[in-house]
């Protein structure tokens, strides 16, 4: 396989409820997951870029977490429905969605 | 949380026995992983550098695999007894473990 240009990593971690810190996995992150993986087999963009799921990334109060490298964007509640947005302007534009970015007392 | 200097993704993949992809849960990847925590632990670089655990990171064949970003390094058939090395070395001394790296032709 080739070393992707970018790579998402999908926190796709669930907690039991109640639990404190809470978890992506009761903010949609299933379903941003799943979002990833369509959008990927519709653009068939393997040899660019790769997608994994992950446990968790650290902000979970802010979830669902996505991020990516090499540039080290990370992603605050992010929905199914912001998928295709990201993929777009930030995976294949290079022009990451400002709008979704954690600020830097977050992450930076 | 500060953005890390060192992101590294240990693949904690199970896979069952006899599946022809394999997985690096048959490698000692939970071994990896734990070896990990525990280094971060002794190290107390929380502000430096993250682990966080994934799902398939792609080559199976030659795992345990983990993956260090922003560079990209990807290594292969590691153990716990090399994480150690990769700590001190790559992500304290910014310089890669060499002979745990996979080859172009792999990831690159």
């Amino acid at each position: 396989m080739p070393r992707p240009e970018k790579h998402v990593f999908v926190c796709t971690q669930s907690r039991p409820a109640g639990h404190p810190r809470g978890s992506c996995g009761e903010k949609g992150c299933r379903e941003v997951w799943e979002a990833f993986l369509d959008e990927m087999e519709q653009r068939q963009l393997f040899d660019k870029i790769a997608i994994t799921n992950t446990g968790c990334l650290g902000p979970c109060s802010v979830g669902a977490n996505v991020l990516v490298y090499p540039e080290g964007v990370m992603y605050g509640k992010v929905t199914a429905a912001d998928v295709a947005e990201i993929f777009e302007s930030h995976l294949v534009g290079d022009a990451p969605v400002t709008r979704l970015q954690l600020p830097a007392e977050v992450w930076g």
